[in-house]
């Protein structure tokens, strides 16, 4: 396997990687909420969504399949990511990553957002790998599909998994009209991201996204205000 | 694992038995294409779209995603699909498995329909796992839920894969706002199928979907008709 090609998902060494990833216990609720995005320019939506289902986060209400819920690309805009993000903001210029993370902050999760100018190779994939290993975290990286050998540019998708043997990350491509997913070589990642996004005008990077556990209320606190 | 439990895709037992599945090509590009039913009666649709993508059938224009092309829940209904069946029939009262052997068979495949009652469990198993060895087929299987212990009734999902060892099938439900896919043991999987579908007197089954190869013409014999 050469170290300069992903290798796709839906092939033989794709299949054996999976077979010998050590790290990939995000992967099985990714799988279950992957999606397509439905615009060309959604790939941060659709990540976003993918990541917020699989993190058991409270959905808005979806009429079609009540009493169930779940993220949509339509019910991920509610009021308040409608009040600075508007759909169509989105269908005409994608998001940039902290666009993206203002989306995501309207709901139950904190996010971290991480430009890689900022951090080297051996620090990113050490935040990667920890994230991946973490069951309340979800990483969703920006890159450049180009250093990836890949039709397009800037792009958003969650990982879900790593092989440590062979330093190879797997990225659940929300453009799946185009493309599986695939498994790219840390370094490779790490190059993509350090691509500048021309709309932000700051490198590219990646979000981790962390479930928030409800805090647990001081009961003891509250029960002694009262006066008695 | 008792065996009238089914056993979820996101646990350790769940991921167990991936990793140990010895027949699992189908699964590598039905991930990619996996989906969510759109309504709560769209199972079969939802299973149709996913199967279609991932035999690689050229799919109706999508202008959301142009020039790129992909099934969806809507474009699934062209002319010749709504000349016998309409969204708003399946939206009410779902499909039978004839119906959604119908609505597939619009499109470039070939859909072998087979109804549980006329085959035993040894031959049923027999039939699924040759499916999911063959690259160019796929299965829709057709159930009762409650044979499952999970709450419904009758529901379409794709197989994806086969544990030899723990004899159970790799069900990739379509209601993923509900549950997770799920390992299922033949037996009960045989027994969910031989419910009758009150809808049209029949029992229950699956279809086998196959890819079809083009018929090479036979350039021969068409260019010795051009008379001399």
């Amino acid at each position: 396997m050469p170290d300069d090609i992903p290798v796709y998902f839906d092939t033989e060494e794709g299949a054996a990687l999976f077979q010998g990833s050590d790290i990939k216990g995000h992967f099985w609720t990714l799988c279950r909420y992957f999606i397509s995005e439905k615009f060309l320019t959604y790939c941060g939506v659709a990540s976003g969504v993918t990541v917020l289902n699989s993190l058991g986060v409270d959905a808005p209400d979806e009429p079609q399949i009540y009493p169930y819920k779940m993220f949509t690309q339509d019910n991920l805009f509610t009021d308040e990511v409608l009040h600075h993000r508007r759909p169509l903001d989105v269908e005409k210029g994608g998001n940039s990553l902290e666009q993206l993370a203002s989306i995501l902050c309207c709901f139950d999760v904190k996010v971290e957002v991480y430009f890689v100018d900022s951090i080297d190779e051996e620090l990113c994939r050490h935040l990667l790998v920890e994230s991946l290993k973490s069951p309340n975290q979800r990483v969703i990286v920006d890159f450049n599909r180009q250093t990836l050998h890949q039709k397009g540019n800037g792009h958003f998708s969650p990982l879900s998994a790593y092989h440590s043997g062979e330093d190879r990350f797997l990225l659940m491509d929300v453009a799946r009209y185009k493309l599986p997913p695939c498994w790219v070589k840390s370094a490779m990642l790490y190059h993509a991201m350090t691509d500048v996004d021309a709309s932000s005008g700051k490198s590219r990077g990646f979000l981790v996204v962390e479930q928030q556990i409800p805090e647990i209320r001081d009961v003891f606190e509250s029960s002694s205000s009262i006066k008695r």
